[in-house]
């Protein structure tokens, strides 16, 4: 590092025209920005809330560019943070400070298309919907369905996991891919995974799912591709208290039922949806469940007609299936828009993403409610209960600090609560910069060891994606102490330069 | 180590009575071995070409036991070889000369059985039947299905990543477990995975199933279950050519069915089972085809209602259904004795475990039956045809030197077909010893180093199953020379002291 000053703007500033020299020949001019003006769009993912300007973004446009790039980060020991659609939720991509961002856009070519093998070679830049858009004309789909399909890319579904309503029945990104092609930090290419069901050795492209960009760039997925239900209908049912809901979705998987789809909303949820998108849901409702089942016709008949019966043992209200294609949709609409609906009726809101146990959602909920006292805040609750993922909305107003400041404790409060009661502080949207010190609540030292050692395999300067996802001994060491004295953490991400 | 001598055999003898010291107040007397008529039980796994004598076996009866014993290895850095029933097929429960084999055959109670969330937790001794047995009172089972199911055990199954003939529709042991409870190499207990559908941080717990024992000592598995399906029913469709029943197995699958089993045998295979166990198999097709479908009886008969159309348009030249569950029963029973029919027709047999894409089995067998001309040696062919699994049985007479050198080249020569077509070395028996040269041609040297990487933050020492799975990089510049000058490579693990 070229520092002949001690001033630390004046050493950002060298160091940027350091990285901008380095990679002027090897990029297009209009793949390369460092202005201010240019890189501000990145300077956040999908949370807002944690802000970073970066030193540079990149946007190459082959693999061979993208190499390039690697190897000279690798040189100049410059972090590089992954960048996809920049839809992510818990700040993964959100830039570091002396950091470029690499970012795969650029990269959203359909490569091929196997009917036969039910397979797509796909760039990671392509977008979740456009994969089955292209293959639609087969009769097949991709089946993860993040809510945010239309706009997130192949590319951060396989970073973050990503899951979606179709998930208990389908499975996670994990479970619907082959294969990866990723560069690593030495600037190889490497395949990782296998088109044949198991793969010898150790399993890394598992290990590169779900790994928030901090193990290689990822420049090619093979994604597996499924048959399109000749049918699917879905089942709205009401519940006169949260805890019978809870217990009907336990049921519904006890009774040998994996639904296409299996979600729950609470009260405050219906009320804020049903106002904005009229979807027809019951707001008298303490919850209602969602549960769509597809296939043939008679298999979903079948289906139907034995989850009407467990929801009805279970003390549904009042039951309705979708009778069309058109009332299936209208059913789902409100569902997908209840982060859009939450934001109508609060200046902001903060999504937690903790996964529990499916037999433990009645308790969660109930210790959510006493939350809501003790932070005085309102919280939304939807759900995609099969999978026991919960997505509480904590309702706040920004321009507050201290109501911030509440919101922040209320979700790791929750995220807390999720651990107490054997489940996760991340179904689907990974842990970034958002979830970190919770990290330390999920996992003990030694485990925290492992992932670094495994992290150190992969990239032992800790140049991809540093201080994401993992937390230092250190930070955990620090956030003990903080929760101790009750106060909270810095974030000393948040500051620019 | 205590060396006053430089005989090598003195110097295993004084190892062995150092362990055996540091052990003996551990355990109770009857769980460590040490005297050769004790340990030759041991020396080898299933796969018996490969034998080894260790210095001792330790069968702790609890979890501090086997830490205890962990904790010594570590210490005198005694390799550990972790081992379950033993059936095995690539020696990856094969002793190390100067090691220690830990087997967790004591470890075989069912913990807990949880029929709502339709989960159990098992040490890893319980045999793989023996949880399905456990359940079927609440109308579920443990889906994957290997052939040595009644004696495997669970520990093992994860330990490799078993398959079996329903695995194509139920997946493979990392699609049916969601927890591991294990041992590292220092003494310390850690779970992996979640009971929750996705865990945060980089998944450990996918890299440790199929990782054969060398990053931790499994001491508790969390088990999915699924319910028994109220029907299944068997196709047996015969063809004239092997490559119309190769393309028929690509057609099933293209057409969007997922069959509860999809397995395929060739002539040389039916014809001896057929002799053993009179399972009504066509002897005089090419090739037949075992495809299963299961479910609601409506979902049964609409299956295989399609699948028949399918299998009529790839050729079919005779198809029968089975009537009853004892016919079902009778059908699978030739595809589960096709090993031991071998062994009736054939001195010893060697047995492949390659993985193709599914679109490519045809050419395999046509390059199998070339590789029969060149090494004369007569080859049967049984598959897991819907996983692209491929068992190729090398028949040969083991007290002919010569022979036992051809059946090794000739599995070579298969597995690096395998490759070649876009496959992998191994589908779900392992790699163990036997398959170590082949991987090098399976991966680049950065890919292993990958591996290594991997290893040393689980075992930095490397005691943990040595020299198994993961080839070093000497070994394969070794091999890649033996390759070249067409040599066989010696086995020095074959030695006894």
């Amino acid at each position: 590092m070229n520092t002949l000053t001690d001033n630390p703007i004046t050493q950002i500033k060298n160091r940027q025209a350091q990285l901008v020299k380095a990679l002027k020949p090897l990029l297009p001019e209009h793949a390369l920005l460092w202005e201010p003006e240019d890189t501000i769009p990145y300077e956040c993912d999908g949370l807002a809330a944690y802000r970073q300007m970066p030193l540079a973004v990149a946007l190459p446009e082959t693999e061979a560019q993208a190499v390039a790039v690697i190897k000279v980060c690798q040189n100049l020991e410059i972090p590089i943070v992954p960048r996809g659609a920049g839809t992510g939720l818990s700040g993964g991509a959100m830039p570091i400070a002396q950091g470029l961002v690499l970012s795969l856009a650029k990269f959203k070519k359909i490569l091929h298309i196997d009917p036969i093998a039910r397979t797509a070679v796909v760039q990671p830049g392509v977008r979740n919907l456009a994969i089955s858009e292209a293959v639609a004309h087969h009769g097949l789909y991709y089946a993860p369905d993040p809510s945010s399909q239309i706009a997130c890319s192949i590319g951060g579904n396989v970073s973050e996991n990503s899951g979606g309503v179709h998930c208990l029945k389908y499975g996670l990104t994990l479970h619907n891919i082959l294969k990866v092609r990723a560069i690593l930090i030495s600037g190889e290419v490497v395949e990782f995974g296998s088109l044949a069901p198991d793969a010898p050795g150790l399993d890394l492209m598992s290990i590169l799912v779900g790994s928030e960009g901090m193990l290689a760039v990822i420049t090619e997925v093979v994604v597996k591709l499924v048959p399109k239900p000749q049918l699917a209908q879905v089942i709205m049912a009401s519940f006169d208290d949260v805890e019978k809901g809870g217990n009907a979705v336990a049921a519904i998987v006890a009774a040998g039922i994996i639904p296409a789809g299996l979600e729950m909303m609470d009260k405050a949820a219906t009320r804020a949806v049903e106002e904005f998108v009229h979807a027809g849901y019951d707001i008298n409702a303490e919850a209602i469940l969602l549960c769509e089942s597809d296939g043939t016709p008679e298999e979903v008949a079948e289906e139907i007609e034995r989850m009407t019966e467990v929801l009805k043992n279970s003390g549904a209200i009042r039951i309705q299936v979708s009778q069309s294609e058109a009332e299936r949709l209208k059913f789902w609409s409100g569902r997908k828009n209840a982060f859009p609906a939450a934001g109508r009726i609060s200046a902001d809101y903060y999504c937690m993403d903790g996964t529990i146990p499916r037999q433990h959602i009645a308790t969660l909920l109930k210790r959510i409610q006493d939350m809501e006292k003790k932070y005085q805040l309102r919280c939304m609750n939807v759900f995609h209960a099969g999978d026991g993922n919960m997505h509480p909305l904590i309702l706040f107003n920004g321009s507050d600090e201290d109501e911030w400041h509440r919101a922040e404790a209320f979700g790791s409060d929750i995220l807390e609560t999720c651990v107490e009661l054997g489940g996760t502080i991340t179904g689907e949207h990974g842990v970034g910069i958002e979830k970190i010190n919770s990290m330390c609540v999920q996992f003990s030292e030694s485990e925290r060891e492992l992932f670094w050692g495994v992290k150190a395999a992969f990239d032992p300067k800790k140049l991809l994606n540093p201080d994401k996802a993992i937390p230092t001994l250190n930070r955990c060491a620090e956030y003990g102490r903080m929760r101790i004295t009750g106060g909270a953490l810095p974030h000393p991400e948040l500051e620019r330069f």
